[in-house]
């Protein structure tokens, strides 16, 4: 089944998107730019969701749910936010379909059409903070730490599974504050959640850091954001969490009263991450043959192959009864097993099947294990494969699992560092972005001017100013002014 | 805070907006239609989604997602499907907004008009077997058990908080089977789930039975439903499970090859609940005083109130710490449990705010308890209380919650039983209907003539044609010709 991978190093692109259809992840669907998520890439989500909602839940969060529409006047209430968002968004104006007088299928009833036409939305700060209005009057409504979990519609014309599609999930945290650090202070602690996740979670590391102006949040004070880097030298932005200042207070007139009675505007943060973290899973870790999955976010842990023979139902029955019996074992401490009985496909077939879906670890038992009792075990993330004693399967599976998780967040880690370069001056820096790719830290001297012609003349962007190491060490790598901050440079996803 | 709640006998529909509103679960957005699920509400939805979730995993079905968008073309593949939501739906026309001309705002843009117009789902059949149409090919590919948890839309010029809503949260499972029995037995094995999840979680009886032709789903051969009865005596359809024939293979081509290679359309089935479960909860249990849960839906099983004294600090210190010991111990033993500790509030108040939040039990500790060994404890559903010793605090709350989970469905039980007539004929019918309400068990000759005009000069409809007692015992109630089935009528939400 593997069969047919574009290799990494000829195409990573057309590997990306060749390993999401084949590993039955997501398909593109009729629909411009939806995607559907198939069942397998649902279970990964559905893990990496769970593991979010507890956080979210132990850092003080509830869930709600708003409206999937927005009023077309919301949207233009905050200045910054309607010019990010208002270029691709999807906009019904008709509630009602009829029969063609032709006979020839269904039109738009213009009789049916909205008095104020509403937008799916593409974020619900405007919707939430309507809400909000009605919510707050003291200081005792706060803070109000509330997330949704949802699809939202931004119109795009390229579309790349996961990566960007028009519809997509994700979560979205709206807070609410009395005072304008605890607003600073969620934010942070959100990103701190993300980056922890990120790197527990999916074993992939990533460096927190602000937002250059430019790439801000439309409607934001600031933007915080989580960034990784993938195996072909591209950042990918993984998570966002912005500090929103009392933009969105104000332009939806939410006052609070503080203990002397006094009128407030109250302060804000919004966060999010999306179906993108797929995509970014995919590509910190996959290979040539295949995905590999962090085991903590593998639908299944492993998954048992009885190597039956021809004319053998004895021996058959055995081996059945064997995976079975480890089968449960296994199940019993907490692990996702799978055992693969099909006899109308041979083995190699099957270990390059789940090799390509990324099981972590594979365990093939056939008549001569029966004798020895032993089992052959073979890992994803390295390939290897050794004959173990059955015997203790549960403590030698779930200490593999820990070792293919520590081992995917080494190997992420080293491949970020060793494509992580300084530049000094804007022909190192060129070729660097040529030669080698990857993450370039540079001073920079803190003007957009800067910022935009070294993306223009090179196509890489600020990915972020580090939060915990942006102090220059030189002028900037562009202008040779004064430098303002040590940041990071890439080409980006 | 329960004060001003409109007593249920003065005016039912009134106490349940109003109980919706106060207790914090739901309200109405400013987008028409278009709820606002806040947190508690909220909560309530994610156990009962996680308990249904784990009752579809265990019966082998997985989840997935489907575009939020249906092309109008795909929507009339299937002829009765469009007759039945063309009329209520959401038209996404254009996927852009400008600035207009006039420097006033926004507008829509003329030069973004989709070439087809893209319909928010009402629900997903014709987009999943748009999809299956590519996954199945052969029976090997069989049969495929897929959920989605989703948003639709279903454009309602009334509307009422959690029971008809334009957009609301549903689940929806989509099944292709080889065989015609298979898929019968597959929309039957999850009507008999949504049933035991009434029961067992929501401590609701249902009658499962099968829908009449004129209320079928609009695209089935049949379907199943499961109906309960409310306490104003009218019937809530709280699920419904299809049996969808080959409808929909054949309107989108859906083929398999069966062992012998012949091709045959493949079988299908869609059952779902939805939001609408919300209300049913709220009218089965709650009364004048506010929400009645049961435990296994409530958010938090037990408030726990400690008793402060003005001006005792080292008191109000032990009381503290006896409900932290407390709460500590029922969470470790898996209850959901809070601790109200505001000072400024007096307990009369938070009385009243925890039985209008419906929590199923109420530790109140006060300084002689401390001295006694002892907590006072009250039940919800009774609301009976008692002082109890505070010793085995763990087994006498979680006794209780099973008592009152036990209560509660008793209760539900013999409310329907009191409130479930026979009659053998019209007069008797509308006397019944007018003076009692409730389900009327009675005769009908099993046409639709006699359906709509029963309906015509009742409001009653054919809840349902019950599946494990419908054999006539004389007479149809309006006809007087032969019976066809025993049929439960009633009003209906």
């Amino acid at each position: 089944m593997s069969k047919g991978l574009t290799k990494r190093k000829d195409d990573y692109s057309q590997w990306y998107n060749e390993l999401v259809l084949k590993s039955g992840l997501a398909e593109h669907s009729d629909v411009r730019g939806c995607m559907v998520i198939k069942p397998y890439g649902f279970a990964i989500w559905e893990l990496m969701k769970e593991a979010l909602d507890k956080r979210f839940k132990e850092t003080g969060h509830v869930n709600a749910y708003f409206p999937l529409f927005i009023p077309k006047s919301y949207l233009s209430k905050e200045a910054e936010h309607v010019e990010g968002f208002a270029k691709e968004c999807a906009v019904v104006t008709h509630y009602r379909l009829k029969n063609s007088p032709d006979g020839k299928g269904l039109i738009v009833d213009p009789d049916a059409k909205l008095e104020e036409e509403l937008i799916v939305r593409p974020t619900s700060e405007t919707i939430i903070w309507n809400s909000y209005k009605n919510w707050i009057q003291s200081y005792r409504d706060l803070p109000l730490l509330i997330n949704q979990w949802a699809n939202v519609v931004r119109w795009e014309l390229r579309t790349r599974l996961f990566l960007r599609t028009s519809e997509f999930l994700w979560q979205e945290g709206h807070t609410a504050h009395a005072l304008q650090q605890e607003a600073i202070d969620e934010a942070e602690k959100m990103l701190d959640v993300y980056a922890e996740f990120a790197e527990n979670m999916m074993a992939m590391p990533v460096i927190k850091g602000l937002k250059s102006a430019n790439e801000r949040f439309a409607g934001a004070v600031e933007t915080y954001c989580i960034e990784a880097l993938m195996q072909d030298g591209k950042a990918l932005q993984a998570g966002t969490s912005h500090f929103l200042g009392q933009n969105f207070a104000k332009a939806f007139d939410v006052k609070f009263a503080d203990k002397e009675g006094k009128e407030e505007y109250v302060w804000a943060t919004s966060w999010g991450v999306s179906t993108r973290l797929m995509g970014a899973l995919i590509m910190t870790h996959s290979d040539d043959e295949g995905l590999i999955l962090p085991p903590k976010l593998a639908p299944f842990h492993a998954v048992i192959i009885p190597f039956f023979l021809k004319n053998k139902p004895e021996i058959n029955d055995q081996l059945m009864e064997k995976a079975q019996q480890m089968a449960e074992d296994l199940r019993k401490a907490g692990m996702r097993v799978q055992i693969d009985d099909d006899e109308t496909k041979r083995p190699g077939f099957k270990f390059a099947e789940y090799e390509l879906k990324g099981y972590p670890t594979r365990i093939v038992i056939g008549p001569r294990d029966l004798e020895n009792g032993t089992v052959e075990i073979a890992r994803r993330d390295t390939k290897e494969k050794e004959t173990q004693s059955s015997e203790d399967i549960v403590g030698t599976i779930s200490g593999l699992l820990e070792d293919i998780e520590n081992n995917l967040l080494t190997r992420a880690q080293e491949h970020r560092s060793s494509n992580t370069h300084q530049a000094s001056n804007i022909a190192e820096f060129k070729d660097v972005l040529e030669n080698k790719g990857g993450f370039i830290v540079a001073n920079w001297d803190g003007t957009s001017e800067t910022e935009e012609k070294i993306k223009e003349e090179t196509g890489a962007t600020i990915r972020c100013i580090p939060l915990d190491d942006n102090v220059p060490t030189g002028p900037c790598v562009y202008s040779g002014k004064e430098a303002k901050h040590k940041v990071i440079f890439a080409r980006a996803y």
